[in-house]
């Protein structure tokens, strides 16, 4: 069994384009609270400058040890901050480009000062809205070149690239698993990985347990995981279970088979939901599909082999309506 | 509990544009006697010209009694003649529109002598493919025109018209449920109701449980019911369970709230799969779910008043969990 | 040539539930300053509370007289106020349901004071997120009462229903053009209709050509429409043109078939553009492809007849690359 | 301006799972005699088995140098054998992957004698239906293996990998450009590289001018172009210009950009149209597309350097409406 984490802004207001926050404003102290009350969480995640920067690390830190619990990713906020909006270290030009260069170095002395292992970058800005407005190869290039130059600089630290095919932009330049391989492998560096999501695989039309085995074969690469549902089309950030099942029974045992050994971190946005109770929920969720494969693994190992839907069918039952 | 039936041609020979067969053609007789042996499969759905004629009608009639089996619709072959390629009832060249009149006439015919209640239309060739080629009023008067005539000439049968976005053509006129029951509604004539495929609501992006209780408040419109599942962006015509679940229980349920009395019968298209199994498994799963419905009704009935996510999400792990 | 509206809000700021606004808040004022330099805008969609209150309509009315522009279509802000996040009339709530429905009246009052014809009717939280968490008919019901409580006690207003399939809601009730048409049936209210967004069918999947044909056969039911563009899967709010084409003369042409007589009212979400820019270039592209239309229409009419489409094909480039 | 060619069966019979035939079948000789009729049309794409064979390879030789055409590429029929339904090379049955590479070997000995520099591999059975039924590593690992022996045994021909996320399975191993970009760099063969199909990354949700770019950052692995437009959810395998515009000129640019040297090949799927016809409209919109960027190349460049979308939707309005 692997451990499980949470995202802490999960626990927070929700919004959105049309509704200015469906909840109220807790403090992190208060988020950290609830966060602690959901059964088998163990760590946490923290978004930059919301949850954690140069100011409150101190103070962070402590309160996860006084909890007991550990900082599994810091999550640099570069979607937040309007003066990004057309992109960081992507961006056309050069001085945001560096100045969201200087803030992920922030983050990323924040990660070291916490024991945090992995910076998770979702670089959400960093994509394009318009056709024919673009030069691709330039943009990937500053992509590379900044994300490498992070890498190196913090050799201890894991980069996670987490992809999503669009929102906020309308374009993602890391979009899918296969291309953000490639961002991974184009910067020569060890420590850059990736992070599945995986209502980001869904939407894009994804089989995140083959993606788990993509990353597996471009050399070990994937770093972390988040878990949410969603109806296949968007990014609706719901609790694990709501619409797919089978799905989460082949990709978590794939992340065994492939010995994945990081964290299964809950990424939500309980727009109307109790925050906790829903976040809670999709533990149980996972949980319950970890248990699955860890007592049928041997038996789901010879139905990959048999290639036979009927067979998988004939298990799914088994399991479902036993 | 409803009595489940499957379509006989599903246990046939498969194909597609890019292979002519994935398996052998079997006789009308050698699928019969497949279907049988299915269980729970009360009742069986034929295809005019393939399984249905007036030439064998006599002879099919016999067989299903034999059997011991009913015949729950007869869905005619409007699909496959060449020369109703670009429509039938719709199509700009009235001679196409008067001839594919009179085939659905002689199925109706084989319908009153089966004693089969339901003749299934799925239009599927009318539609069209192009932006800027169509004139859809035109065309959905002729539509309107024919399948009212149809209906008040059998006036004791019962027109299902299946609905579908898209395949074979690019936009079908039968689309989605709510523009089928205006299709329906403007003929004008009690005896034509819808058809839904679930996988057909699938790649439509609606929720089939709410597309029930549409028909529904348009006058008790829903005449029957195809079963199967996809992965959400195409009618993949996969066994029923291989990706979703909780939306068989939200239809089910709503099903049995609005008084459906029709038929539950599976419609897949099994490319590669040994198709009585695969429509064996099918049936379990609907039957499954149907059980869960059953025994926790009154809980089912809390739960959409209550409109609560997280306590749908309790009630679903408890019911898959166990 | 139809007459040119722009909604007023699409000048001001531009958020997302990642990045708080990605431009300065301007006031109306400016907002309206702004919308009156785009060349061919002849009138002016407020939203509700935003812009238009109660308390400011006398200021409004004049500010509108004064720039000789009309004010084309009052848009409740029924989507933004936390306590409605869950559903107006349709909230399980009898409070909520009074509550809004307050609301929608005070908003039609402004529209009497402002000589505004149209009350727009985006019933945004009106849906559900999750799965086996709702009374569908329960709630289509009392979207029925209200909708038609309002049309009768304003009869002289004309109230146009805005589908989308999803977004603030996962599913909303108002999805489609021909579910929302029975919505509209169902009331028995001649005022009540529906508008077409353009982005908002696209998404859907829908031909917004035919939706416009639907709702004519309904019984003249288009009261209003809202122009954008998007990639196809998601509302990306887009200056027209800018992935699509022949939809657009499509849709222009069977605009005028049916006669239709309201505004072309721009609907955008200029995240990170010029707003004044971008609404000017969706007014110049809808403008040419209406020149295209009138110049043609004859043409266009034999085409449609003519179901062919190499010859829609060679229409096309003549057109574009004359 | 590149080259142009044609696959020689789109100008063939036309069929899909529900309809045998739209047309009548014609012979490989009179469907050449209708391709060298398309203007602009310099070379042509043959599929194995159906087009050529070690049998017939001498007459088709002489017929396309009577022709004056080249013979662009060969595309092995790996796609309509009943036995290769469950994948070729990477079929969980041994004897299956020796007897489809052998097949493989003898479509690339002819085109050796046939002077054509490609072989388009479309591994459409290369994939799979269903969940939790598949080894993606063991399956992955066959195509890198069989593929990377290909390659070695014919250095002087360039395989390309032409993707497509579904259709005949729900999912191809060979999905997108990122994912086979992995495959063919997979196998250390200079040899081995892409195929862009337009509407296969359409429906992917890709932006082909974008995946361009990520071949040619890949190491100069873009090797071959198949045009066609769709609706944007399915390979509709349409005329191009039916549905997009902008995207062409992107790509068009983009592959001047990053000097792609290969043809411009059509790839339709004309189910009722006229296919010589159709296929020369398809000709016609890309020329048109290509004398746009061709044109305007600077000022493209200066677009895509601005980073403005409203100055890229004047700039498509200037040429488009001149």
């Amino acid at each position: 069994m692997h451990k499980y984490s949470v995202i802490l802004g999960n626990l927070g207001n929700t919004c959105d384009r049309f509704c200015k926050g469906y909840k109220d404003n807790p403090s992190t102290e208060e988020m950290l609270a609830r966060a602690v009350r959901i059964p088998y969480v163990e760590g946490i995640e923290l978004v930059g400058t919301w949850d954690i920067s140069p100011d409150n690390v101190g103070t962070m830190k402590k309160l996860m040890a006084d909890y007991g619990k550990t900082c599994v990713s810091i999550i640099p906020d570069v979607f937040g901050p309007k003066e990004w909006g057309k992109g960081t270290i992507t961006s056309s030009d050069a001085k945001i480009r560096e100045q969201s260069y200087d803030y992920l170095r922030k983050m990323s002395d924040c990660a070291l000062e916490m024991n945090c292992k992995i910076v998770n970058l979702w670089m959400a800005q960093d994509g394009y809205d318009y056709l024919l407005t673009t030069d691709y190869d330039r943009k990937r290039e500053w992509l590379r070149e900044y994300t490498a130059k992070l890498a190196k600089e913090y050799p201890t630290l894991r980069f996670a690239l987490e992809y999503k095919p669009k929102e906020p932009r309308n374009f993602s330049f890391h979009a899918r698993m296969a291309d953000t391989l490639l961002a991974a492998l184009e910067t020569g560096c060890e420590n850059v990985g990736v992070c599945i999501d995986t209502g980001h695989g869904f939407m894009a039309g994804e089989n995140v347990a083959e993606a788990a085995v993509l990353a597996k074969r471009a050399g070990d690469k994937l770093f972390h995981m988040h878990f949410n549902d969603n109806h296949g089309a968007w990014d609706d950030d719901m609790m694990v279970g709501a619409v797919h099942s089978t799905i989460y029974i082949d990709l978590l045992f794939h992340l065994k088979k492939i010995g994945y050994e990081g964290w299964l971190s809950m990424d939500q946005y309980p727009y109307r939901e109790d925050a906790t109770d829903a976040i809670g929920e999709s533990v149980q969720w996972v949980r319950n599909f970890e248990l699955i494969v860890d007592e049928h693994y041997k038996e789901i190992e010879e139905l990959i082999q048999q290639n036979d839907a009927v067979a998988t069918s004939r298990f799914m039952r088994k399991v479902l309506f036993k």
